[in-house]
């Protein structure tokens, strides 16, 4: 039995809280956030207690810590939860700066507390099964990589311009999936974004509408598109050719009523956004945590892979200002 | 090379004509029709003649006629054909009596001319496919059948009357598919129908929706439903349940655009009518009928099955009415 | 908040109380099972007490029960907890005889207390989208429906033999959605059954495939498929044909992956059973319980309804049996 | 009545015969080819007679001419016939050599023929109808393109070494698509490839996998992956994410036959080829000349759009060598 403390308690918070609550390998003990009110509420729900993120770290009887706060505080707080001696899950990304979040990894590394980073789709149902058919070789030599990532509605403006940007706020996960799927680090990337959606994105320096090519060392390449805006809903899609087939995972629908009137034939939307489709991800995220916190398994993602995530986050934007394609070196950190 | 007389200019016979004037082994000669003007212009299409049915029976250079007419005159027609040495290709149903199509049949043995009739669903390329799957035991044993044949609009109350009612005139395609796939004849019969659509139909004596169940003699179950309205398009689906695995054939869309939207994700429709839906189907048709009339194989549609479909018509129709069961004898005809 | 005690520790007592116990509305206080090894081990699983069945219904402290036992105890165990002054929810059907159950039905009149039949798919969100859609017109007056149901496998012979027969074990399920969707009893009915998938489910006296046709007073039609193997996973689905289009509720699939090889084009199965498939309505279920029972609300699914379907997989027996069409009053019980 | 002569008697230009005969309004007259044999058995299979080029682009009676010869032919007879007088349609693409080509136009210009080029895929049902849909504004402004073309298997490699590679050969029907569906043309060019499919193809100097990104003036943004190999057939799909929706348009499939089994769902695979997949398209390309050469409609592709797509696969070649994005003037030609 896992005993837990949750760093946040907002909107990703609140899921992670019912998981960690709901598995029964774990127990949430204390929540924690800079509004007090919320952190009481949450742990209300789940017979918890609220305390300060000091209070929880600092508490021998508590043996890890989930971090969903903001993502300015994610590498101070997985510092002192590592030297503090927790298991730790932090949400992505690891920081906003690449050269914070390779200085958090050399002081993380001698604590020898494992440390994963919150990258879902990596577990989502389907994904997983993409992921499971192509190493069983089911489409041969896996060889060409799509990424399609469009979220339902862009956020606010002023959430824009605290969030890193687009390549680090929302393409990061598509980074990973490539991580992921390709088994590699790209040698190159190039990227092209614009601001189509919302005037105000391009006004606040950042773009809604991107497109990213990762090619790798043996000539593989991949592709990553994504858009600010899909009114249809949350579209992920993941997208594999190999030398024996092709691999697709589709999105999850509303439901499986199909309507057919002299207007056509109608489905249902994708389910409207992360917490929807992903909610079975963020349950298999951490029961795979649980896995390596209790039974010694290896973090499935690691903190490495959150910076490697990074580092693409980065040269993608400077892609994008400049124009001109980035040399990578190819390896994960 | 085929010589091929057509009886009948009307809309299927334009259909038919086209293809025996397109296929490379036949030629279009003459067309006959009640209305001249009609089988004028059709044979100028095609560069064939304009000629009388019996001057078309009676030319010995013609080898083969094709009778689409209407189904009053089909059984005359046959036997009129086969006397005078053609081979026959004659449109479904032989007739609306069962007792003159048994007749027809007994007339026609004797002449040794090959007799077709047109169920031209066997030859759509989807059930041909599902049923040579099932033929390679790809779903094991099969044991449950379910046809659905919905049309997208009811015909006129005129052509209801002289129709014969919807079990002779439209779930006849459907006796004749299960006879197709089940490979025997059942051993009974059980019809429900309403008139829903339109209460005129009802006034005429027939019904527009209706419900067939045949049992056979190995316990096997075939259930049919038909649909004089489906407003989104001509909605022809088959569906076999094995022991292995379940078979199913679709409906056929306009095209393969797929829209999502704020209200949800929209295909093409199934296409309209018998006419596009089943266009490859009379090409195959017309081929399957030159490789017996030409090569000497065996009839694929002989009028032994036309008769059989019309005697599960027949039942249909007597247990509607009756609201009981009928007993099959099991055999074709 | 609702105390509840659960009557039944067995596979599907297990979701009831992990659905009681996961709803911040409701508390799971006690359970009882014939076997009290099996009492005690899920009781303990959720915080709870292993009582006898005598004890929950003689506690006053407790609202309601859920009764998950064999069907062979329903009728009694409805009786004693309405007389208790439980709200009562009680797995289908309420008992294998139609004449138990409406003395079950004249006993429980009198207290006043509500009871609820466990018809799960009633709430499954696909096809509580379908019945949704058509209460809304948007497919204009429904006119035929079609229901199919396979099961991956059948039962052990040995629960074939006290099960009531298919009729009344697994197409009464059938029969609600029939009744739910329709909104009305049908005046008549036809079935036919085989034993095709086990010779020893027809030595046994039942049948293991399975049609009936459903008609009404106004000329609607419904026609159910049943068969107790489908190789691919758990078939569930509905099909309604209106005057405006067609309302099409599909199966879920394991996940949304596509391999495209030189096979074909292959997707994941159904999935498996009834708690993968309908886990989101066994919730559903329960918060429409808690809805009548904590804030008034009327029972979503009635004694009477359980009766009504019980009253068609009787007519569907003796028709299986008889060969004949049995009529019916057209009255819900 | 267009009366036609055929300049090349290889696969494609028995497509083209084909249409040219089977169309009411064009006569197929005369065939040539470089092999007298080839175009004297088309010829005669249409009734036409076999003659050299010269005879045909001299025949005063000839009103247009179908270029389907081998490619490094098409600038010399699209001059000589629009000299002679023809109407043209010529097969795609108009050179090797953009240089060339843009002479062609030069040439071509004073006489005053329309000429067309073969870009038989705006002529695809499935993507005219997308188009359709976008110019209705039902997805809104559109923003971002997606054009997926996998061929089913490589050519020889003694084709390739001829071919003008991989973005001449192959993508330049992609980017005559990606210029048909964003109504202008791009502003810089990314193009990225690998030799994975075939290492010969790679010793040849060629890509077997590509990528390219096309930017817009106004920020839109278009991607076009291509690979020499799909085993499961020939993939060919497109994808528009607009303000108010996303259009696709997806492959045809060999039929409609859906197979359930423990193993999985299994539909039939896309078509194999091109000659499958875009038959319509051809007989709809040829109706559309017809349209232009005979009623007087302006041609809808011109030898402007041939040279545009031109200018982007020799902007490809570029930028995949060189690693470079390459700046365009985003004009046609």
């Amino acid at each position: 039995m896992l005993k837990v403390g949750l760093l946040g308690a907002g909107r990703i918070g609140q899921v992670h809280a019912m998981n960690i609550a709901g598995n029964v390998r774990s127990t949430l003990v204390a929540v924690s956030d800079m509004y007090e009110d919320a952190a009481r509420k949450l742990a209300a729900t789940h017979g918890a207690e609220a305390r300060s993120s000091e209070a929880i770290l600092s508490d021998p009887e508590i043996d890890a810590v989930l971090i969903a706060t903001s993502t300015d505080t994610h590498s101070d707080l997985i510092e002192a939860a590592a030297k503090a001696g927790k298991a730790v899950l932090c949400e992505k990304p690891v920081d906003l700066s690449l050269e914070r979040a390779q200085q958090c990894l050399r002081n993380v590394a001698g604590t020898g507390k494992p440390v994963m980073i919150g990258f879902n789709r990596r577990f989502d149902p389907n994904f997983a099964a993409l992921k499971a058919s192509m190493q069983k070789g089911e489409i041969g030599k896996p060889e060409l990589l799509s990424l399609t990532s469009f979220d339902p509605a862009p956020p606010p403006v002023s959430y824009i311009k605290v969030s890193g940007g687009l390549f680090r706020d929302m393409m990061i996960h598509d980074f990973d999936m490539a991580n992921f799927l390709m088994g590699e680090a790209p040698v190159a990337l190039r990227a092209v974004g614009s601001s189509l959606v919302d005037p105000e994105i391009g006004a606040a320096g950042d773009v809604d509408t991107a497109v990213v090519t990762l090619t790798y060392a043996d000539g593989r390449i991949a592709v990553i598109k994504n858009s600010r805006r899909a009114v249809y809903g949350y579209d992920q899609r993941v997208e594999m050719l190999g030398s024996e087939g092709l691999l697709q995972a589709g999105n999850v629908l509303e439901n499986t009523v199909v309507r057919s009137t002299a207007d056509g034939v109608l489905s249902g939307k994708p389910t409207y956004f992360f917490l929807e489709r992903y909610m079975p991800a963020y349950a298999a995220e951490w029961e795979a945590f649980l896995a390596a916190a209790l039974d010694g398994q290896a973090m499935p993602v690691t903190l490495e892979d959150g910076i490697s995530a990074l580092a693409l986050a980065e040269a993608a934007t400077e892609s994008a200002r400049s124009g001109q394609a980035v040399a990578l070196n190819g390896q994960a950190n």
